[in-house]
């Protein structure tokens, strides 16, 4: 932990869909000191694929089969995959900061491979990010020391975040979408089954109203699989939900690519591959032109 | 072959290189009528590639390997590549007409997955394209009746399109870049072995400069692996010698899209397999909208 707080990578790799894994096999191929940073369990939506027939090479194959051979070949190159959800991302001294969990990574440049939300965000909550709803607790707990928080989680990867809530704030409302197993002993205040359809401000509180019953909170943490791109990046272009990139996978920022459904669509696996290679081919110029940009600084200041 | 000329086609896929293959596994499960057009051997970049480690799925895998798993999935596909290399590409009444050899093929939309050359044009060839330099054998070989010709050819799969002007016009003088094997009879009146330098005008006549010598002729046909795009479809736009897309892979002309190496660099195999997706996918939706305008416009004229 020590060590890599001190250590600038050349690049990050957020999200490990086939996106992600693409361009982790071909700045591999470039040589470039990388950080590939992704979920405990890479592509849920691949692995729930029934049959992929158009993926060129591949035919008859269960979604599962074909993220075993995309995570075999990820292990044959060397690789492996950091099990850290990126949860915020801010720009340094020249360089890029990702914050994922307990855990920051510094990086000259940055592919985005995150891919994107299938549900929709609850009405309200985009109005209110910052102003009492968070997307990372790591950030912004020590905001509601003393106070009560609501942790709304979409994916039970987030049961350590809340963990942490929980030791943060005075308490804490966990309302999970998903059926909570016997064994897992979370020590929230309060457990609410319920599905989130509206956030309001009232005062210096949120009223969140549920389909069955509302209550009030200082505070709320939302966890989703995917961050909205823009929350993620403070500054990113988006059309729509997607983040801007033209041929050579760049984003608006520099250094900051982008590639997969994140981009737009149609979602498809070979697009998500041809782009992350696309992205990482680009990342390393751009990086090698940066460095002899930098070569040629330092030259300048001797003479 | 009568009954092709009749028939228009939703699609023709022109070129069986990653972007080609990958575009016709896409279209069969979009259900289109296509015909998939390519020449003899698919791929000769591919086959040459000694290792391929940058494609998601396969690694340390050779690329004559990795070529016959793309062609294994055309074949359980139910497809197959028509050997059919396309010379000339025509407007017809709301169709698209392609000109191969001695067939035509009539449809609606078409994806240019022709790859690139990696040799140079010749000097003073740019300027003389349709002014005494030709492309296509069938096109133009009317055009030199009673006259003298030369033949130069870049590729052997073109030997048969010499032995159809040696029918046609009075002289072939054949150049061919590669060694002739003794057991083929071509009955060109003059063979002769030199590397093409630089074509010139000379009043009604072409000079041909070769490394080692000189010749005038009344015409010229080149044969390449891959004729340039502009010169296949005339009025298609081009930044440097790469059809101009956007990221729908659609080019300026309604209905025509492109895909792969032929669209800019990297000249990579993921971003071919990706684009060759995204050209598929956006020909589907083009198709589709189509036949509901049509459908709408029928309505109108019934009421």
């Amino acid at each position: 932990m020590k060590e890599e707080k001190d250590r600038i990578h050349d690049l990050a790799i957020v999200g490990c869909g086939p996106a992600g894994l693409s361009a982790a096999i071909n700045a591999r191929a470039r040589n470039l000191d990388f950080v590939l940073l992704g979920s405990e369990f890479c592509s849920p939506k691949l692995y729930k694929a029934q049959k992929v027939n158009n993926y060129l090479g591949y035919y008859d194959i269960s979604g599962d089969e074909l993220r075993n051979k995309f995570l075999d070949h990820i292990k044959a190159s060397g690789l492996k995959v950091e099990n850290s959800k990126v949860d915020g991302i801010y720009t340094g001294d020249g360089y890029y900061s990702l914050m994922a969990g307990f855990e920051s990574f510094n990086t000259y440049s940055i592919i985005l491979a995150t891919g994107i939300n299938y549900t929709d965000l609850v009405k309200g909550e985009e109005e209110l990010v910052g102003r009492g709803i968070s997307y990372c607790a790591t950030c912004d707990a020590g905001l509601f020391k003393g106070k009560k928080v609501a942790a709304i989680s979409y994916t039970r990867e987030s049961i350590e975040e809340v963990e942490f809530l929980v030791d943060m704030v005075k308490e804490v409302v966990f309302i999970p979408s998903f059926q909570i197993d016997k064994t897992i002993d979370i020590p929230a205040t309060q457990i609410i089954k319920g599905k989130p359809v509206e956030f309001k401000k009232d005062g210096e509180q949120i009223n969140i109203k549920l389909n069955n019953q509302q209550l009030y909170v200082d505070g709320v943490f939302i966890f989703r699989e995917v961050i909205p791109p823009d929350k993620l990046v403070p500054g990113i272009e988006l059309t729509g939900p997607h983040i801007e990139v033209n041929k050579d996978m760049e984003t608006n920022l520099e250094g900051i690519f982008a590639a997969g459904d994140c981009t737009g669509t149609p979602y498809q696996l070979g697009r998500a591959v041809g782009q992350g290679q696309i992205a990482a081919l680009n990342a390393a110029s751009y990086l090698s032109k940066k460095k002899s940009e930098k070569v040629k600084e330092e030259e300048k200041i001797k003479v």
